[in-house]
């Protein structure tokens, strides 16, 4: 609904499959020695010596995992990479390369899938990372974007989801329930753009959250801190489905459980005034809002010190020995049971 | 068309994503000392230690890339594995691990996602590699399928697209066309059983065309035969889709160009019989049908000797100097200039 409607566009069927991945992807550059084969055979190459390669793969659909009404294709190629980055970081390691895999219909245009691929190397450019394969197929079934990205990682520094122990600290980086509150006002403008596509919003007071949900970041800024400070999380997830969600994978996977207090948790004041405006409790955004990309990790007691204060990260509470039983504690003492109520894609089914 | 209708069925709700994925992979292990950690956490980590990794991706999408009507679960899940390994051993590379992704609507039942998992754990087990990871979404769209595999490979072994000379013999292993011939075959029963679905097909005169097109093999003998005979390729590349597309590739990216005798073809006789039934040009079958998954490569004049009436390889034609030019050479000496007609899906784009 904001894009330009004016603009030049080419059928992919004039270029064809072969020309069209060459096309969209000649002005990526390679970025790290160890992609010694890149886009244009079988396979790439990769030369990891002796560090560990770590790969995820995140499959996107279009209308279950984006929509193209308040999305940009431009923001959504970037968006894409940043989600797979997102999980090699979480488990400490450095992303090196991507794959990215599409299946399209025929009403986008060549135009269109540069806008996506755009988006894709402004991510490769941002976090240092080699573009090195993929594969571009025709789709009856709208946009679908798969990718794979791969890290490498030094033996000693694995972050899984298991190893909190008890009195760990449960530490975040940045704020949570931005993403959600930002698809929040998108869903209230496309309605309003529904019964009057002449109206043009004025989202300037909104502006952080509509951020995190068009334009997220993966915490390349934490792993480095982290690494500086030299501080190996006990365990670490990165938070996709909402902070419930996660903090219940570290205590199933650690077979731990933990406390968290009601009022640690960040949220952006933004975040609070749009949930607010909405009547939602802003702790519902923080808990099962998803895609705020951030980190959560199991810190020792003995790194406090290191951390305490740092504007990236927060201590939200801590591990107990109660077996996967998982409480947030309110700010009148209160113990909440916490369940896993994070965006679910697979429960949306249709 | 084939299946037993009897069979009790859960639905994906019963489970949930988390569930789901848990319970599909259960009967997984692992076979490879190089997967560190896989399925179940963010990102799996793979030890290469000295040796290169490579990597490939595919992403298939139901109707268009196959018809659940005649390609049952199973066999599906086999094939898209085995259709991502045949691009790392056309690197003259070892597959070592896959992760796989999904995308389902809700018409899918426990039941056949398991089918599904089943042939994608067989193809793990043939060819010894470990599923390490994936993604299982919902999908308002029917099945879509996208798997990454991942290999390792000596340095001095990389047998990429470039590298073949004037002169070099041009080498296919197997038999070309048997896909192609057994797709026929399959969607002239389909159109069988809409007219009458009691009708039940007798396919046993076009067996192994039929088993080409549903249960396809990645060449792994012929990757240990050449590391046996001490050959590496000097350009290598898989046919997914028609010897003419992939002989182009070869000589475009060795900027070469080649000659193809038409008598040297090799063509299974069941193959022949069917391009008699339905009046197509059996080398037509060969050079335009796609997904036989044999490997086409350039292998230099002194190996001759060792490879020469071997039964998993044909010298079907040599390269030449004149740049990208490929040519077929007919059995009456006439020279057809090779152009690409292969299976573009693209071009099927709707």
């Amino acid at each position: 609904m904001f894009e330009n409607k004016n603009k030049k566009t080419t059928s992919i069927e004039e270029l064809g499959e072969f020309q069209l991945i060459e096309h969209l992807t000649k002005n990526f550059n390679l970025n790290n020695p160890s992609t010694l084969i890149g886009i244009g055979d079988d396979a790439s190459v990769i030369d990891f010596k002796n560090s560990l390669s770590v790969v995820s793969t995140d499959l996107l659909i279009e209308n279950i995992h984006f929509d193209l009404t308040y999305m940009p294709l431009k923001h959504l190629g970037y968006k894409a990479v940043v989600v797979n980055l997102s999980d090699i970081y979480s488990m400490n390691a450095r992303p090196s390369q991507i794959t990215v895999s599409l299946g399209i219909s025929n009403r986008f245009s060549v135009e269109a899938l540069e806008d996506f691929y755009e988006g894709v190397r402004l991510a490769c450019l941002k976090y240092k990372i080699d573009l090195v394969g993929g594969d571009t197929t025709s789709s009856d079934k709208g946009l679908i974007i798969s990718i794979t990205a791969i890290g490498q990682l030094s033996k000693n520094k694995i972050s899984r989801r298991e190893g909190a122990i008890d009195n760990d600290l449960l530490v975040v980086s940045g704020d949570l329930g931005g993403a959600y509150s930002g698809l929040q006002i998108l869903e209230r403008e496309k309605a309003v753009f529904k019964v009057n596509p002449k109206n043009q919003p004025d989202l300037d007071a909104y502006s952080y959250s509509i951020g995190r949900q068009l334009k997220p970041e993966a915490r390349k800024d934490v792993f480095e801190l982290l690494d500086e400070l030299k501080i190996v999380p006990k365990a670490m997830i990165d938070i996709s489905d909402g902070l419930s969600s996660e903090v219940l994978h570290l205590c199933k996977s650690s077979r731990i459980g933990c406390n968290i207090f009601e009022d640690k948790i960040p949220i952006d004041p933004e975040v609070v005034k749009i949930c607010d405006e909405f009547k939602i409790n802003p702790l519902t955004a923080a808990l099962n809002g998803g895609e705020d990309y951030e980190l959560l990790m199991a810190i020792s007691q003995s790194e406090y010190e290191k951390i305490k204060n740092h504007p990236y990260l927060t201590v939200i509470g801590h591990f107990t020995k109660n077996k996967s039983s998982a409480k947030l504690i309110t700010s009148l003492n209160q113990e909440i049971e916490i369940t896993a109520q994070g965006w679910n894609s697979i429960s949306k089914s249709n």
